[in-house]
């Protein structure tokens, strides 16, 4: 088994959720993608948790289900831009992940996440997380649009106050192929109203 | 107690070094300062182990010893350049530490870190350094030269081979007062001589 603990961006951001949520617990992904996040989720809230996945492909729900075979019975999946998580989710929840960019695969690589609906989903969890919950944000920055995003994002988190959150960033630099790099927020206490310092 | 996760740069590095070293082993405080670092890794490394402490002001030693009292007999104070570290350590340590700019309530804040010494002692840290060791380092930049040496060190890492180390960069960006980030390397491999892609 490997020893390694500077650990590769994607099993980071699993872990900080693993320690963040607890199974029977709720949590988002807000990209599902091809799935694979939310499987892993799906695994780890258990039989009495909840996960909900959100993407505006068909496609990426379709692949989802496909993974998830039984364990599609503990997820909820949501055709629907992430900005509109307050109209299917309630607080509170444990954790919520992203996976920025395109859909791998996809027929469409013209699909991306964007800076405004990225931002307003992120927002809109930080309310319904719980003290302690965590979201993770793995950032691709190599595709087009994907700089403007990046930028977008940083400079909403760095206003976030630093007595409602901690904002960490985490990469690998002396990786190839431009790895993303992970936004990770963890609550620090309860609030509904996102406060943003300027 | 505390239940955060995502903790700040300090509490972080001496956390990586914790799990990289064992009581016993051989450690080194590239940068001694006020002997933060020194305590904690003397009181890390336990009776068999041994802490090299490195620092080009005799101030900085003499704070270091006075702060150490009785685990001074774990350590060696170095009155010299970290640069220069091969000359006193010998192969394998543990892991070694470094806290970049000027030694904090000294008189002469003009006498920092520099690009050059630093680049060389971490390259040959990594000669020095056991499998699976790790080298931290928080860097400040919100000093005079801060940025040049931030900048030179960043070139530097992110040139090592990814199948020798991986280099990680950690950084809060919500927090106020210019707060260090850090770069962590741990070496995958055994290897004396460091590899650098172009």
């Amino acid at each position: 088994m490997s020893q390694i603990m500077l650990q590769r961006v994607l099993p980071f951001s699993k872990r900080l959720i693993e320690k963040a949520s607890l199974p029977g617990e709720t949590v988002v992904d807000a990209t599902a993608g091809n799935g694979n996040d939310t499987q892993f989720l799906a695994e780890h809230v258990g039989d009495k948790g909840h996960v909900f996945a959100f993407d505006v492909q068909q496609q990426a729900l379709d692949s989802t289900a496909k993974r998830l075979q039984d364990l599609v019975k503990r997820v909820t999946l949501v055709l629907d831009s992430h900005a509109n998580v307050d109209q299917y989710v309630q607080a509170p929840i444990a954790g919520a992940m992203f996976n920025l960019g395109y859909l791998p695969h996809s027929h469409d690589l013209s699909i991306i996440t964007k800076p405004d609906s990225t931002i307003e989903a992120v927002h809109k969890l930080l309310s319904l997380l719980k003290k302690e919950g965590i979201i993770t944000i793995a950032v691709y920055d190599g595709h087009e649009g994907g700089k403007e995003e990046r930028d977008a994002l940083l400079n909403y988190v760095m206003k976030l106050h630093q007595s409602d959150v901690h904002v960490a960033k985490y990469e690998m630099v002396n990786q190839p192929n431009n790895p993303p790099f992970l936004l990770a927020i963890e609550k620090l206490r309860d609030f509904t109203e996102v406060r943003i310092t300027e």
